[in-house]
């Protein structure tokens, strides 16, 4: 017998005949005599017309009231998901966030979670209750409705666990795991079955559709079990969890890749204390992320630099520094929207030289030019020229030993 | 400068463009100097279509989640009018039931306000915030979400107000005021500028349209003068307030009327102790609510009995009488659907005998025969055939002198 925590997605809520197949779900499992605690999202859609409703009132909605509304996503669902299993006789209560007391700071729309307090979930789990949280959503401590940033309930859904000491956490979802690549693209993708915490933190483009990556970092810090699977099947999934040595060990886990990049390059940037400052502060200040930073240095004292942003900042990014260009004195400003990034992650990495150069030769045999390049630990990413991402990342995925039989 | 409570109902905040025009009046009072709470309900539709929803996953919803259920209307419309607001640069924050401290008693679906504590609303007006607050939705004291019943909100501000000892308790609706009847069937019909809360109470059919009559109560035991206005004009409305002799006294204040009645009538009835529960008892578990119940003696210990239920509940009701009827060894079991009760109420009546057979004079010369009698301190009712209830709502009118110029 076990404490499992079930986490399902705005797909798996949908409408109503999946609420009643998320009830069965449910129910098989509790009848199996495990405590169950069920982390729901909204509807897929809902959260998307409540700001649409909040953009009819208001060009920039206070974001303490947004979340306020946001809530009312969460809290139809858990009521529902209750509903249907009483209707089928199975003793279940909602909770909202701030019944289930998940305090959060007072960031709203972007809340990061301080504490739960487990005693109410642990009192109903020992009236054998199934308890059903609305994600996404805890409170300040003033008792102010927080929300906790899209895909937040992967992050309810992991605290919570953490604070019951869960045995697992479920996050049921729309596909059925991770897999060593877009299946999409590179048909020989295999599911995997097992990934440590830190290469799910290096997958963000892979692991985000399936998982909040802020999630991962709760996982990891509390060292709980994150079983990622389909809400559709019965098959097993991909169990997120710490390194260890039992861990089948290959170099490289997975190959991902990312379309949605673009790259910006200042020339002649004169090379003094401060210029980066001068470059990066106001895309910063614009609230928009920058991902991989190259500087080369030339003889003269003057330097290149280049950096990607995401492809729908680019227009942004580009007129800020246009105008940072010309106030610092730099040549030119161009910028490239036809580029991608491909990834090779794997905490066996660590242990492995040549997986770089591997990765390099592998690119080069197709004349794949390599544009930029960033290392981690147990990452390594170049940008290529966007028409050769699927190539790239088919050839990587042999190269690696990750085709399936 | 004044303490003022306004609620809002659901046509007031159906659309966005209805919001903002709230929220346009909220500021003008605001902005006279006052203190302003606003209680709102959800846009009209809305909790129907929450209960179609509830519908969908069960024959019969779980009482206590179909309230976290419907409490989204109210959090939803609470949440938008305080964006309004603050977009127009107004200090608001809107608060749920639990947040305002609306503590009720434990009946989902209809429960009763026990206590509201009034601290964090008033340190927010003290730092004049413009308070909006959830209505129709509280918390017992265990911390779940209850709901107050249809018109529910109706209540939440009338009792929000006493909690505070608001100067006026405004109810905004989409009539001007509280008629003299039915102004559809008699054009004489005009606005009462002062009614009692005892008056209120007794005028179901013409006063439960605009105002819920366990407001009333409410208001009549924390003497909580109740403005009824219209949202759509500036119009003074209808006073409700406590019986003085300052009023303006009529003997007869309102004519109304109501044709959702339908009687049902048993026959020899055996006179027998505990008979009249074996009549009723099944009826009231049917949770049917009876109106009017006669009886008549007959000579040789049987008696005929009659009694009113709403049309909606007739035929059950006719077949539950038909078996009890059978088992008690009553002669028939008949009914009529084509009646109406009109009613003549008002204070006045307390000191003024003669108004019974005023009332029966005035029928009786436009030859409509009374079927049934009730009567109460201010109030008696007929039941007469409905084919003549707009006569007899109009010949009334104008016999108690209540006809406008």
């Amino acid at each position: 017998m076990s404490l499992i925590v079930q986490k399902f997605g705005g797909t798996s809520v949908a409408d109503f005949e999946r609420i009643r197949h998320v009830a069965k779900r449910v129910k098989k499992t509790y009848d199996q005599g495990n405590d169950v605690v069920v982390i729901l999202s909204a509807m897929a859609g809902v959260t998307d017309n409540l700001l649409k409703m909040a953009a009819q009132v208001s060009d920039s909605p206070d974001k303490r009231e947004l979340d306020v509304l946001l809530a009312t996503g969460e809290q139809t669902t858990a009521a529902l998901l209750s509903m249907t299993l009483k209707s089928m006789n199975y003793p279940a209560r909602s909770l909202l966030g701030y019944q289930a007391a998940v305090i959060t700071n007072h960031s709203h729309g972007n809340a990061r979670i301080i504490d739960i307090g487990p005693d109410r979930i642990n009192s109903m789990l020992n009236d054998r209750t199934i308890v059903i949280v609305a994600g996404f959503q805890g409170c300040d401590k003033d008792g102010n409705i927080t929300t906790l940033g899209r895909g937040g309930s992967d992050t309810s859904a992991v605290a919570i666990a953490a604070a019951l000491k869960a045995d697992v956490c479920e996050i049921y979802t729309d596909v059925s795991g991770i897999y060593t690549a877009d299946p999409n693209i590179c048909e020989k993708a295999q599911k995997i079955n097992e990934i440590s915490y830190d290469e799910m933190l290096n997958m963000a483009s892979l692991g985000a559709n399936v998982l909040q990556i802020r999630s991962v970092g709760f996982a990891k810090k509390y060292n709980i079990p994150v079983h990622v699977r389909s809400s559709f099947n019965e098959e097993e999934g991909t169990m997120v969890v710490n390194e260890n040595s039992g861990m089948e060990r290959l170099v490289v886990s997975a190959v991902t890749h990312n379309k949605d990049e673009a790259r910006i390059t200042l020339k002649k940037v004169p090379d003094q204390p401060g210029i980066a400052a001068k470059i990066f502060s106001p895309i910063s200040k614009a609230g928009i992320v920058i991902d991989m930073i190259i500087q080369n240095t030339r003889p003269g004292g003057e330097t290149d630099l280049t950096f990607t942003v995401p492809n729908a900042d680019y227009e942004t990014a580009l007129e800020i520094e246009k105008k940072v260009a010309e106030k610092i004195g730099a040549e030119v400003v161009f910028g490239d929207q036809n580029i991608a990034k491909v990834s090779v992650i794997g905490v066996g990495m660590k242990n492995h030289s040549g997986v770089a150069s591997t990765m390099f030769n592998a690119l080069a045999d197709e004349n794949i030019n390599i544009i930029m390049i960033s290392t981690s630990e147990i990452r390594i990413s170049c940008i290529i020229e966007e028409k050769y991402t699927e190539l790239a990342v088919r050839v990587l995925h042999t190269t690696f030993g990750l085709d399936k039989e």
